[in-house]
């Protein structure tokens, strides 16, 4: 990524932030990155969303664990998201903990951290910080934003909260919802992280305490969701872990054991586990329609947004069905809409793996788009 | 439940059982249940087999929970398994903890119970000693072996390791090995209790703690595994507890996250946390291939015994597909097989609700079996 103008940045919000739950959250800090440069008409901007646990560093080095950008498939030189004609902007969504306002960021009486005293937030307080950032940044109307899983529920959000300011829209690997299934998943690992006696009610850095085998398990959980049966039976069946023979104990005998407390004990390192209780909790509150009585194709009656949605066969976690229900919505409201479900082994995973037909749509969606607006 | 010829027995076994590890359980203990009576000739004994958290009280009320057995459908006065026509018989497994030999046992040297001292276990451990239980029952063949989930698989490793002692099988919901996937969430249990610091290295007896949280949100993760999303969605959807609107916090909002705490809480009350551990260890190891160089029809080269198979179309837990690579091992065998897919939106817990088809079809083959053995 040769073409970045900047490196963890952030900015504090001229004005405090509106809560979708009444409260009020002062002044927020954002922590954010931006690749390429802004046009002078300003209309080449896309917003990157990111996911549930990833943060501004889609495109440049993480600066805890030192990995390359978590979608540099998608974004940078030659990519359908490209520095060379975009002038690319991801923020960390607020209750994370990269930068932006969140449980982990000192309370501002200068008490500690806000811990538990962090207002709950929704997937639409997070839409709203970022079109707050964008306004500070003096970025007006957005080319397009793009985002997969709990992105691709903010890029939907943006076009329903701020219809006449986004173009574009690529939803990938989403839904409009989050299932029954879906807030399980994340109860239960809200359940392992509160179940921690370190997590100390919220308090654990006041504490001195670490709450990271509660977060780990919650990670393994959640990973598996993550990935496909016949994705895990391609990449591990039941091979066993540097041994002959199974073990007869409790290490872990089975190559799947050692990759998911890989994934859990590697998580802990960049995460924090009240930032994982606020952004699941959004996630879990995260349903389009529930402003609208039920109906999601009102969600969509006022932007003349252009949809491009794309599934993935073997993703469980959003399945294909909710791609065609949030297709069906935009058809219903007049929307122009792009679906593909696309085959992949790799579960939901598939979005930030290496997906040449998943570049060609989005690559294809992105220019006919510039083509328009030109 | 009338004809029950007694309650809450347990044998200890005239001789010390040899485990696949190549340990050896001195005369392991053995809770279980009958129903019925034994015909004169002995040839109207079938043995259930009780799922991971299943225990011997199949049809008769459950000594801690109070609760009616846990397959009354099945076992029962004008049920497929019939008390007036058969003689029934369930143990717990070893490593329960409802009376058969188990980590939660007294260690035989006198030293507090066996905890983490307790071998690890198999599959085809478990089917032993309840063969050498049979015979200090003195029951020969049995003319049935029925089960469903776990209990399916010791169905299948019956025919596999006593070939002439088993004149049918029923195997329900169930598979002829664990896969990547199934060990993924079993290892996120097994996490979750290893993680709770009250679990203290499997002495929590002797620590005078309790490991309940870490199994609360073991229970949680399988139990989410046990039912469809299909189901979780028609049952719960996105409906609130108890209130209107969201309450913005970390309290269960949503019904499926209350019913998900309540089967956490309401587990450890009848569960012992370390047999938790050894059985789900016991079932990852399952793989009746393993024996045969990866082949699964050479388990079924020497038995005689009848088949019947039945899976669920919404169980994903062990999908169709096993079930239909065990049909296709067995007509390899050349054994004879009765295969039925049953449509259910409840998923894996299928088998143990109300499933008029699954009866039918479990009673017409334990009929045609007994009519050819009469």
């Amino acid at each position: 990524m040769n073409a970045r103008s900047s490196l963890h940045r952030s900015l504090r919000l001229p004005h405090d932030l509106p809560l979708e739950s009444g409260a009020v959250l002062p002044r927020p800090m954002i922590g954010y990155e931006t690749y390429g440069e802004l046009a002078a008409d300003g209309g080449n901007a896309i917003l990157i969303c990111h996911a549930l646990t990833g943060d501004q560093y889609v495109a440049s080095t993480h600066p805890l664990t030192g990995k390359p950008g978590w979608w540099t498939r998608m974004v940078g030189r030659g990519r359908p998201v490209d520095p060379a004609r975009h002038f690319i902007i991801c923020m960390n969504v607020i209750g994370g903990c990269m930068g932006s306002e969140g449980p982990a960021s000192p309370h501002p009486d200068g008490d500690g951290c806000w811990g538990l005293r962090f207002p709950v937030i929704t997937i639409a307080d997070m839409v709203r910080a970022q079109a707050a950032a964008l306004d500070a940044l003096g970025i007006g109307r957005l080319l397009a934003v793009v985002g997969g899983s709990m992105g691709g529920m903010q890029a939907l959000q943006w076009a329903a909260q701020y219809p006449d300011r986004v173009a574009s829209v690529v939803a990938i690997a989403t839904a409009a919802r989050h299932s029954a299934q879906n807030i399980a998943f994340h109860e239960v690992g809200r359940q392992a992280i509160m179940a921690d006696p370190e997590w100390q009610g919220g308090a654990y850095t006041a504490a001195g305490t670490n709450p990271a085998r509660g977060l780990s398990v919650a990670r393994m959980a959640a990973h598996i969701t993550y990935l496909s049966e016949a994705g895990l039976t391609g990449k591990f069946g039941r091979n066993l872990q540097d041994r002959a023979e199974v073990g007869f104990g409790f290490d872990a005998d089975f190559q799947v054991e050692s990759y998911l407390r890989y994934q859990g004990m590697s998580f802990v390192d960049r995460f924090d586990a009240n930032s994982y209780l606020y952004i699941t909790r959004a996630m879990d509150y995260f349903d389009l329609a529930t402003a609208h009585d039920g109906l999601l194709a009102p969600a969509f009656a006022a932007t003349s947004a252009r949809f491009c949605i794309v599934s993935f066969d073997s993703d469980w976690l959003y399945p294909t069905a909710e791609s065609r229900r949030i297709v069906q919505a935009l058809v219903a409201a007049g929307r122009h809409v792009s679906f593909v479900e696309l085959s992949s082994p790799h579960g939901h995973d598939s979005f930030l793996l290496d997906a040449p037909t998943m570049n060609a749509v989005v690559d294809g969606f992105l220019r006919s788009g510039e083509g328009a607006a030109a």
